[in-house]
């Protein structure tokens, strides 16, 4: 495995991001519980916060900073382990798994008092519009000082 | 009142779109009733398929066929009479109450069974760029023939 | 209006619940902005956060403490001023602006840089199930307690 | 594959359920297209439906027909072939890929024009209440004649 990801040039990364969350009335069913698409939002600000956390650039300018579009989702997951509930205060961590040469992958997990509730993965793509046609938008290459921000196992 | 409205050149319109919903379980909260923050999705894509309904223009088409920004919401309001739960369906109608110079306003009605369950209202602008600072945005005079289109009283 | 205030038993407060909210991607539209729907979001969650904070009931605990069944909205309304944007740091407040009998009235007052950007208000009931009728919910006297712990101007 | 899943008791099902969505301004994000969250609302809702065509039952009357607490999710998941629009008029289509003892896997495919943009997966529970504890929730036999409504490859 490591080997493989030598010489794919991927590269593990060991920096976190966390933050604690407090469910919401609105964000839950009427079985009382978190529905799902809301878990999809907090991946989406968790990945923004990690940005910023590990580059000290604020999410609304990571596009500028960078000269990219964005970092589009290509790929989302969730794994429901355990039922999260109204009131209930979570504990979230998030950390990019891989960073490969124009995309990445970022794990979420969130816990109640220590046990884990819910898993999250998502895979985005580090994303530029094509010099020739602005409506084109395809994987650059992700800097090595960014990646280098958050650090190597 | 008469008097003002025509001196002022407001115009109430006939006009009315109308569509039935069913009430689904992520707009559900806790209490098994529809969370407020939804009726005013529900408010913006009906007022925006009412336009549609009316002028023959959709929604995305919009800006582009009059050479505006948008119909951006000055003002929102909501009056729950019945709660509206899961499984719900409702009838949905939406009319402009009164077309001014560069401003509108929309009353949406919600009932089940007849029963008039929630009230809303919009007021919102018909809003262009400015041609010397396309920073900035302001009301711009609605055609007369987009609101001949929603008809008179 | 002091003398109206005491004759029909309202009672306005002093107490002011204030959170600071960075505004996220998902919250945004195409133009950019918070997308309406999304303040009423924050209006409600706001309201519960301020009653932990004046009460020091957590907010899914508030229904057991008080024997009710919640805090039903019955109106609300809200007020753009100026367009909040992804990644503006929004000041907002909060506070009961009016408590009668069985219901009151909270007004939100958002803020960017200390120029109000959004107004909401909410009149919400504290309800309680029928005692002969659960199904049936309907408003019943605020304690005075409640009251008391925000404060009276 | 046949035989692992003949005895495993697996059961492929050809039953599929397609509806047309219209993209809201709501729905989508500062770049213009659905935000992720909310595809996820597009696959819990239109799964219910699906139930409601396969048997006949409203999403609502679900639980109470079969006697049972839910269909919670368990794994749900999503591809990002092609960004979708404000405007875009989607063929969205539905079925249960697979039904195993207790749970179930629904495959959902959002296309434009043909193309296919979106694939999601989910992966639910056909779960009731524990007659000893009403606190403890798991997965309980599927009804054959549920299975057999959804027909059988």
């Amino acid at each position: 495995m490591i080997y493989t990801a030598i010489t794919r040039g991927n590269r593990v990364t060991s920096f976190t991001f966390s933050r604690q969350l407090t469910i919401e009335w609105g964000q839950c069913d009427p079985a009382g519980i978190v529905f799902n698409s809301r878990f999809f939002e907090m991946f989406d600000s968790s990945t923004w916060l990690m940005f910023q956390a590990a580059l000290g650039v604020r999410p609304h300018e990571l596009s500028t900073a960078f000269g990219i579009m964005g970092i589009p989702l290509v790929d989302v997951r969730a794994n429901f382990l355990k039922p999260i509930k109204f009131g209930d205060v979570v504990d979230m961590s998030s950390r990019v798994s891989e960073f490969r040469r124009s995309s990445f992958d970022v794990e979420h997990h969130l816990s109640i008092d220590g046990a884990l509730a819910v898993e999250g993965g998502e895979t985005r793509v580090w994303a530029a519009r094509s010099k020739d046609d602005p409506e084109k938008v395809s994987g650059t290459a992700i800097p090595s000082d960014v990646i280098a921000k958050f650090g190597q196992a």
